[in-house]
């Protein structure tokens, strides 16, 4: 998938551990795929919650030298990476975000987005409520601090019947940890314990293996999990088997690591059959086949085995570069496709080259990619994509470009091979992709393939909605690539 | 005085400017004696609001390299330099404070202490309000967006008239900037203007002559001055000469600088003036007459000039340590004293020596000072104060001490002799002190001196209050010294 | 290979290009897998050279926001990036070395390790010379001043012939780039040519290609290239044929980039070949064959190939955590291997693993990755490496322990196979190695081998004598991890 | 004095005490009045040296947060402030100088300005030396390193032997310090001890009171001191007599801090005489005296205890801009006079005011001074200078600017007073300024008022000598103006 495809955040909290702060860290580092706009971690020591975010990677906000991660050691923790789906980049944005309301602190992480932020905050406003930050996910600490929804027997209950869209969340509240998710399910959120019997939640398991942690189940659609000194305690604020789930299945195809169990199965396994379906979708003779790093690789093992065409890695990765340098603006797209992707040419040079890649999005950095095959000599290149044809905008967290942008918005497969300059292209169906899944076909959401919407978009909602609160918060924050 | 005693906010304004942010910068510099906590510049173009605040001096936040002034090129600009009287020390306390509500942007500057805050901030989090920061500033937005009031006539009025307190505010909205200053007139706040017509707000004279403007009038109490592209419009939100005013006479005393006028007369004048009367209440033979720099220096000349004793700076004050080090933490006060005020032997050394402070407040430090004194070699050493002992808290905005730390609670003359260890101590009495003063003696604030208290303090209040919420906000920021 | 086994340096330098600087910047970053700790550039505007150099990666010390690269803008530059193998990780270790003598300015950059530095830094100091780091690279300065030297014809030439081990220097003048390659050419480095016409030299083609550069040929051992305004001029050092070189295979086998071409042939290739070689040398029944990321993937892939067992990618590696947290210490080894590499249990659970690593040091590293490989469920698990055991220390530039701390120190095979806990173990054997190169199998340095050293150690070198000269110099540098 | 007027450097160095490095940390606050360009100390723990240095005040290159201090805990310790006399505004000339030589380590800090370093840099590059900074201390470590300087009993006094100029010099060596003057005694060199025993050594003895140590007696002429644990040794490399000394006198009207004592009496003593002085020597009616702060204060206050004129401080000097904003560029010199010094109006409006400052160099800022008093309404300004016209450049360390840029160069007192645009100006006679010393007039030397050079100016010498070795070495310092 190509660098223009922003991904959404990641979300880790543990409840009952000494080392609670630093294993948060070490979670984050292992969900920083997830986000590398900013990072944060909030911590409470039982009474009262100290939060530190900044902008950057975890390994930028909490720098060795800064002594950020001793002062925090309280037994409770969640923290957030980021990449902006609504609201700019500012360090306003950053979360955990922490506020004051009648019933004490919370803190509060979120991953996905609502599709009714920018009328429930109209709303709000009217009421008289201020706003400090860009984010949709502010509203959510209004909605909490409401009195009619504060006097509530189940306050957060209540606050997530009223949010439509996507969202994980994880409350930190001074005395415990809630965790919820939306009916549908849309993003993952899972449950893991340590050895020593502390819970942990994390937006995929790979960051339980991080920290040593068993996975144990998934918090469930609809449900909101709570981690206090009695344990974990599990309710629904949504009947469960009410809504069918809509499990975001671009999160297999792209957002999750190989080394995660998203929506109950292994991301690598998915892919891998997905690689194995194209193959059988679009043959080629060919005499290598190539991922495009590190997304794509997993496809191609795939593609490799069910054509018995060799498999070889025909693109080099810069380690130095990383996503970093995904800055939301164009200013760099070029120089980063140039340093980011080497070729291998023995690999590519005189051959029929087969290039796997998860998915396409505007296409221009595909083209990129394969205007430097040809430079290495490749003879033929027939591009193998692991998912259909992306047609319509996502409206729950995946920034995906306006549909005007969009590759194959308008153009038919003849076209899009022209644009990518391949000598044949070729999309998984969206039935073979679906025969991958674990879950029944309808528990997925295949928007942005199908425009279907699980959950219906009445508003003129798109992305940059929010952008008409026109704050722009500079906080002492000078960008820095690193 | 001492260094312990803390200093309140500095607050700058600018309409109709090309260079507005720039005159802004020059004008917080010129008012850094006011506040070195933080600082910050908000500006607009009209249509929306930029806002950078961040930790340290103005020099600091604004780094030469960090870009920010050319950024912000705005015509129209407010500024804060902060020093805590409540809020922690927090990035999240710095000001101006931008935030949207249902009429869009504004941010807020505040110069002084509301006393009824806390009671305020209960009752809009009951309302179901969150709050992002320890300042009893942060209330005056959520009054300001509270629906009942944004749908009067004047909503600014409308706010300021449930705030008690001491307060001079900016507000910056999208189009305009308002100044108001409470109806006692604790705090000073005036206006200037710029040759090429642009007006001015400040809260002292001396901001003025940096960026070339002249002195119009004080703001008045109780009024609300709007400066817009129609110039400068006034309205009072409180009745004129309804209200007693209640000048902080400290501001005379300590806080402004010498080169300011406030309250209508000129600070080293006022000073000096003192100087001449603790010269005439507290005579003694002496050989020379010396300041503790640099806020006793205008009344030990007063002294000399009275009393015909030479005057001298047997006290040299580093340039280089500054207030920064003025940490709210007591560990580095040592090593500050040491560090920042240096003794010039040869002045002193077997002479009978007379030292003119501008006040007292625990009295630690300038036992400290004493000490020096004697180890450089006075003979004889007489203390003289240019404002009688102070005995009672500050609600309005001056950092004293609890009253139980205040050197002169329950001490007598002789046992502050002894504490100081001084062969005499004289300080100004009350009527003295009013006697330099040129407005009526009842339209000055003595209750530090005499415990009356002009705005009623019903509640339990004091500066600690809002700590209770205890929001610890890191937000990016490590302190730095420098 | 094991993250304790440190690099070389890389080296990059281009003569007549307007964006002279830029380049050398992109150059580094493709050569950045050569040295993380510090970073330089010097460059010359044809009268006088200017340098910057910074501890950390490329990203680090040259940030977008530093404005230092629009600063170095000049025809000509070299660049460097350097891992310590002599001398501390200190800032005044950084290279290029600028430096001023009876000639003018000189910036050399250098690649390898002189075994004859301490021998000629104590002759020098003899002389009256002093020394500002505790870098071999220094002595080649004043090796270079020396004035019976300086007068010669080709003083360069004359200086160094008096140098002994491994080493690839640039050297810029003022008005010229001189790149030299030591008699024996253990370290690499090529010739490469822009569209323009503009010379480049660098340690890998990887740079060539990054920068839209051909390649030309390789410096030949004892040549000396000089880049002017005349071109490209060659003259040589040491009677070409007279010395039989010894290329450090290990470039193949681990430091280079699977895209550049060393010692004539392609890296990639040539992994690949020896993946090939250890499957017909120690074949194995198994499931799955997966590489140790990302320098054991071409011979996993090799191996793949050549055994019919499938490939996969069993561990997956952070890009968050990088190189950079190879500090030379031993703190944060256990965290990087956990943070670093995780593990794919769908791949590896219940199957008879093959795992393929480029090459084993203390076998700590790989004795922790097979350990989460057994947790991760794998039912046997069976090592392969690329190259035979190592045994013997390097005085050429690359950092291995001592010898007691080779794992194949006095272990023999079972030995071996037991401390890494596997179920069998195979190493490439010499001739094997061998049968993949090119040239002709005298022409390599196999001394970690086989012991054979072909440049005699005489004296009692080790890579830590030059310790001895204590100077620990922070030059303003504080680490931060990003 | 203007700000134009740059000043020399500042030492200071602890033999024998636990906190020598805090110790000295504290003494260069003490003499950061001398040069806040760079700041640095080197350390030993009896075995090795370790030297820290950076751009910027003492209080930036060690930040609170750096932790630097508390890695340097070792009982010897020197530490310089600079500010450049010769040699660009580089991090390479930082000093101390950390190098290794063939006895071992040595740092050297150095206040001075060496007149034959351009000689000895020429001669010893050609013997083949090798140069890493424009500073002409460096050549100070090449003398004592040449082996038939090292070989000698005492190569400090060989070395000191060749040095042309003024030096006061610290050497660290591992095992001790070793402080020497030049045989002129131009700059100052004091010797102290603390309480507890412990030697120190400083450019001015303000630095003692600061760390409670006491003033035994200066350096001498000519004199080495050595601290190491046998306590203080003296010896001499210049016969004492033999040369009569060459004070500068400049430290005592600008240089020095008003409480120092140097070449025997006390700076503030001094500076008190030359205002009596100059009121005898140019009477005038008027109604007030003010200094230009800091430096003319003490001048002023003579001034009015002589004239019977009544004292004030008709400037106010901010403390927050500080000498750090005096680049050695022009650029903002017009903000930093209006920044900096800010007028009373209340004390010269309508007045006869007479202004009393130390010197005047160019007299531009006193020009810009002037005029911000004829705005606050001056009705005469009579200017006194307590020193002569200066009129011929400094080769000993005081950076005036050429000769043609000199105010007083050819311009007769009319023309002076018509540059300056005041009433009457009036300098004090070089016969009345050495009327106020303790020493005899030839133990001094006068040579920017006489033209009178007491060490001889053989070749063509001047401050800018060494900018030919146009090394430009940026390293990793970005300025920041703080």
């Amino acid at each position: 998938m190509s660098p223009e495809k922003k991904e959404n955040c990641g979300l880790f909290g543990i409840y009952g551990d000494a080392d609670a702060v630093q294993k948060t860290h070490f979670g984050l580092y292992s969900l920083q795929h997830r986000g590398q706009e900013s990072a944060g971690i909030a911590s409470s020591n039982g009474r009262f919650i100290q939060c530190y975010t900044g902008m950057g990677t975890v390994a930028r906000v909490f720098r060795k030298d800064s002594g950020l991660l001793e002062k925090l050691s309280n037994p409770m923790a969640i923290g957030h990476v980021r990449y902006s789906t609504t609201g700019s980049t500012k360090s306003a944005n950053s979360q955990p975000f922490l506020s004051e309301y009648s019933r004490g602190q919370v803190a509060i992480a979120h991953n996905g987005n609502l599709i009714n932020a920018s009328v429930l905050r109209d709303e709000y406003e009217a009421y008289g409520h201020i706003f400090k930050s860009t984010s949709d996910t502010e509203i959510i600490i209004h909605l909490l601090a409401k009195p009619s929804h504060a006097m509530r027997e189940d306050p957060i209950a209540h606050t997530l019947q009223h949010l439509q869209g996507a969202y994980c969340l994880l409350f930190l509240f001074p005395d415990r940890i809630e965790a919820a998710r939306d009916p549908h399910g849309i993003r993952p959120l899972s449950i893991g314990q340590t050895a020593s019997g502390a819970y942990v939640v994390a937006s995929e398991t790979c960051a339980f293996d991080t920290i040593g942690a068993k996975f144990i189940r998934d918090v469930e659609p609809g449900e909101i999990v709570r981690l206090d000194e009695r344990g974990l305690h599990s309710r629904f604020f949504s009947t469960p088997g009410e809504v069918t789930p809509a499990h975001c299945i671009f999160e297999h195809i792209y957002f999750a690591k190989q080394n995660s169990d998203v929506f109950g199965e292994n991301v690598h396994t998915f892919r891998k059959c997905l690689g194995r379906q194209i193959a059988r979708e679009h043959p080629v003779k060919a005499d290598v086949v190539i991922p495009v790093p590190d997304s794509g690789t997993s496809a191609a093992i795939g593609y490799a085995e069910e054509s018995g065409i060799p498999f070889d890695m025909g693109f080099v990765r810069s380690h130095y570069i990383g996503r970093t340098f995904i800055s939301p603006t164009q200013e760099l797209r070029d120089l980063q496709v140039k340093l980011k992707l080497a070729t291998v040419k023995e690999i590519v040079a005189g051959k029929r080259v087969v290039v796997v890649d998860d998915s396409i999005v505007r296409g221009t950095t595909t083209r990129g990619k394969i205007r430097s095959l040809r430079q290495a000599g490749a003879k033929q290149i027939h591009m193998r994509v692991s998912c259909p044809p992306i047609r319509h905008p996502c409206f729950y967290g995946v920034d995906f470009p306006t549909k005007e942008e969009l590759l194959a918005n308008n153009r038919d497969m003849e076209q899009i091979r022209d644009f990518l300059d391949v000598d044949s292209v070729g999309y998984c169906s969206l039935e073979g992709l679906l025969s991958c899944a674990s879950l029944p076909a309808d528990h997925y959401c295949t928007a942005c393939w199908t425009g279907q919407y699980k959950i219906p978009i009445n508003t003129v909602v798109n992305k940059f909605i929010m952008e008409r609160y026109q704050m722009t918060m500079f906080e002492g924050w000078i960008e820095e690539n690193v």
